[in-house]
């Protein structure tokens, strides 16, 4: 790859690695918002997801000059074109920690997690911590292999999220339905925050090679 | 704009537009099987989700050929950054249809919706049929007037939505937590699906004029 491509890659590159970081310290807010009842912090969060899409809008204006400049070639432009795709999950990503921001305002005063689930919910708010930064690292370190690790964090957040779909739709759940449905959605946006962690990190491997795994592959 | 950049340029929004359809039609189809509880038509749309994604890897394509062949100008290269986000745009809204025919799925042979409420998600289905096939219109008529259509319909689905989280959520439910969870997540997955329509449709203005709006502006 001619080193002027790359460098200006790398510059993208950087964007993804903070739009990771930034997302993750979003999720880290709205998980201890949404335990503590912090509303003060909650609005932080809410306020604080400019923040992801301005990075996204100089991703892509990054991504625009590298192409004017560059006039990469195919197997350069493919790569270009997965970085873009992952600046899209991260920002989904981000959207995910808002929800949660805006389910914990939402009830205010009224806590969203009963007692009973707040070790659970702290869990999933630990998980969507370190996946985020794993993600990051992948990034910065161009680790395709890495996203392997991730794997287990997303089976352990499934995990949780099923558990929390038998607990709460069971017949000795004592906090009724409304809070059984906004458990049910928080419970869910961390568990899409993990999908799409896993999804940006199986794209370092096309960032990596600008090639497409066949269809058949567990890297889609 | 040079002819044959747009000639290519146009080649992608047909893709766009294709995807648009496709979704659209998965969309249909999951209403349809979640109302009847039609295991058969669920299965078709969980497997047809693969359209929707090949439909995605073919655009990527698309987009690849044209930077290499065309080495568009600024302007230009936004209006193709403009296209991919698009297609992300549209291929969530294939994976909402998705995520309704897994729902219905899950609890066959028992049905997700009961009788009290099946008008309100046989609507929640017209509408989205409906702003998929305006928003294929919007793109193939390259109008960026079109979005604000769409607005009306995104409103009736989250009056819709919010309407459904008071009835699950009231005292008087009488389907239990299973069921107010199964539809809250159905209702969250049409609202989300309106949601992405409208995004879609307002980045036609970027396709067309290649500028983005001021940050003040509504069509962020």
């Amino acid at each position: 790859m001619r080193e002027a491509y790359r460098d200006e890659l790398d510059a993208v590159s950087e964007r993804l690695v903070a739009m990771a970081h930034a997302t993750g310290d979003a999720m880290a807010q709205a998980s201890e918002a949404l335990l503590a009842t912090d509303i003060a912090l909650a609005e932080k969060v809410i306020s604080a997801d400019r923040t992801v899409d301005d990075l996204r809008d100089d991703l892509d204006d990054r991504v625009v000059d590298l192409l004017a400049r560059q006039q990469p070639v195919a197997t350069e432009l493919r790569i270009v074109v997965t970085a873009l795709r992952m600046a899209d999950d991260i920002e989904r990503m981000g959207d995910l920690a808002l929800h949660i921001a805006k389910l914990t305002r939402l009830r205010y005063p009224q806590p969203v997690v009963p007692d009973s689930m707040r070790l659970e919910f702290a869990t999933m708010g630990t998980i969507a911590r370190r996946l985020s930064s794993r993600l990051a690292t992948i990034i910065a370190d161009h680790d395709p292999d890495g996203a392997r690790e991730l794997d287990r964090d997303d089976d352990e957040m499934d995990t949780l999220h099923r558990r929390h779909f038998a607990v709460l739709a069971a017949a000795s759940w004592p906090h009724g339905v409304e809070s059984a449905i906004d458990l049910t959605l928080a419970s869910r946006y961390y568990e899409r925050y993990a999908d799409h962690a896993v999804k940006a990190a199986r794209r370092v491997y096309y960032l990596v090679t600008g090639s497409r795994p066949s269809p058949s592959g567990s890297l889609r």
